[in-house]
């Protein structure tokens, strides 16, 4: 492995979208949700050991979680994981770890990575994660990585590239991006897609330590400054004191606004390694095993009778009868229960918000 | 009150039918089905402590529910619980109940009441009560409470009355009955309804003590017999000793088939005070009050969104959102979850059925 490549791991999220199953208090990223054994986090952490040291993982997450990671990732150190004291997006964050990562090795070549997507192809994802880490080494440009999209998916963020052909992209791989577009609605969905120029945003970044460093300070010199700063601080044991006064003082703000979309020199490695960003009920059913009745059904004591296209999610101890049911999405965590039919999903988010109104964070 | 008025309450039934809510451990009389914060059991003791002296009133039950007879009617005494060692359906412990109370009062006049229906009309009931107990007091008759009906309904036996005008008919409450008829089809059920001359089977009966052991004596001699040889017993620290040896003796058969169907001197008393035997989740469901969307909803935390007609029974401690349901049955208790179309309750037997298969009667 080269000592050169790092990695940044984002596990901050909340991961609300999957409540009740996701609280605030254990987020998506830290659940088993697909019932392998280990938890998303883990799988994250699992797959990219195996091409980037140990030692080079770097976690970040809000403080509340430390425990959590602490606990789910035993062989990593304290000094690895970076803990925020508050949201502030992903902007801040990158810039705290390029700052921690310049005192260990200013040579680093840095993929960044969310924690809490799935990755079917592992291989074919090592193999790209190895062709970007090399091309930022070679090239100084920031790298995002962009998936061959098989659907119109209205859930998910696109890569535009460049349809001019340039220099790099004799290589095929690599295409300069055009622009970075929000979630389209299902006719801009299908339009993207006819077009073949445009790719799933997968939120994965690959540059070297310089370049991202240069980037923040052209493009967020307000963020860059307040980091700038802490050199005598980071990777000791005054590092936390030092972030806690800083944090309040970052504007929030995310990396893809802040530098990806007005950086000139960003491109996008496209390819296809079986991704989701398991961002939704809809999502994470279409990643699971189904049932001869096309449901999906975690939980050892479920019997299912007429029921057809479920995602069932319930604990272990758990005894469930359930029957009629078509398209739903059943789950329990805790003492929260959670029916609701899968196409109206996006009317949890306020569901959640009614109970946050009625009955405070308890059940949040 | 009058001291020759005593009552049975028959609390020994398993509520198989309302699983999961009621489980083998704690059937259905035992629980606060209706949120009123009495059980059915408890609310059948309050009614009729305002007219029968809390001192005549015998619970028959399992042995297994001693403890819970116990606990939520700690007015009466242990001499008062009648513990039978197996089912037997209800001539074994009505000839039971006939012998103890003989030895205490040989004048009795008897009510026996299940003790999982509901009356909504309680005065009216009350009223029929002791208009029941005055004419068993003066006739020599087995007399039956049948329900005026006001739909046709499968799910109930029916009392067919003799049209021909006999001497105690001019009385017009009290007809003589002609046939007890099994739960009929829709069909049937609806022809009944037209005649007139058919009521509901209350499953209440009364009768002097006299009449009842004349009727044992001549229809059921070998029961009679078998309890016969307990008069040194009853009432004794020795009863319970007997009971066990005797019951296994017993053949299983009800009062209606034993004695009712076959008796010459059996009336109907036809009243209407608002009743249900609650034997389905749909009798349930009508009889508890309902929200704006027609949901009638038990738990206190419970957030309902685009759903109609249904029956949701949920602990206090469960925080739910239900959305997208229309007509179906939501019930939680413990360690289960019931999920079922309203209209497919008859079903639930035997899904009941395969989870004791599969699990035991862990879940039962």
């Amino acid at each position: 492995m080269n000592k050169n490549h790092f990695c940044i791991i984002m596990a901050g999220g909340i991961g609300s979208r999957f409540w009740p199953l996701s609280r605030s208090r254990k987020p998506k990223q830290f659940l088993d949700i697909l019932g392998t054994g280990r938890t998303l986090l883990q799988q994250t952490f699992d797959r990219l050991r195996k091409v980037i040291p140990v030692g080079n993982i770097l976690i970040v997450t809000n403080e509340d979680y430390d425990d959590l990671v602490r606990k789910q990732l035993p062989e990593i150190s304290s000094n690895q994981v970076l803990l925020e004291p508050m949201r502030r997006n992903t902007a801040p964050c990158i810039a705290y770890a390029n700052y921690k990562i310049h005192l260990i090795n200013p040579e680093a070549k840095i993929l960044v990575a969310p924690s809490d997507h799935i990755i079917l192809k592992e291989q074919d994802f090592l193999d790209v994660v190895i062709k970007g880490l090399d091309f930022v080494t070679a090239n100084d440009c920031l790298l995002t990585l962009g998936i061959q999209p098989n659907r119109p998916e209205t859930g998910y963020g696109y890569i535009q590239i460049n349809g001019d052909k340039t220099r790099i992209e004799l290589n095929k791989s690599f295409r300069q991006v055009k622009t970075f577009t929000e979630k389209p609605d299902l006719n801009m969905a299908q339009v993207f897609i006819q077009s073949g120029d445009f790719f799933w945003n997968s939120g994965m970044f690959f540059w070297s330590l310089s370049t991202i460093m240069k980037a923040f300070n052209n493009y967020l010199p307000d963020i860059d400054q307040l980091f700038s700063e802490g050199a005598a601080f980071y990777n000791t044991d005054r590092e936390g004191e030092f972030i806690s006064k800083v944090y309040p003082n970052c504007k929030n703000i995310s990396i893809d606004y802040g530098i990806m979309e007005k950086a000139e020199n960003v491109f996008v490695l496209c390819s296809d390694f079986g991704w989701s960003d398991l961002g939704t009920w809809g999502s994470l059913y279409d990643s699971m095993c189904k049932d001869e009745d096309n449901n999906s059904v975690t939980g050892s004591n479920v019997f299912t009778y007429n029921s057809q296209n479920c995602l069932i999610n319930l604990p272990d101890n758990k005894l469930a009868v359930i029957q009629g049911l078509d398209d739903f999405i059943v789950v329990e965590s805790d003492n929260i229960l959670l029916i609701c039919r899968k196409q109206d999903e996006q009317k949890i988010k306020s569901y959640v918000n009614d109970v946050r109104l009625d009955k405070g964070e308890e059940f949040i």
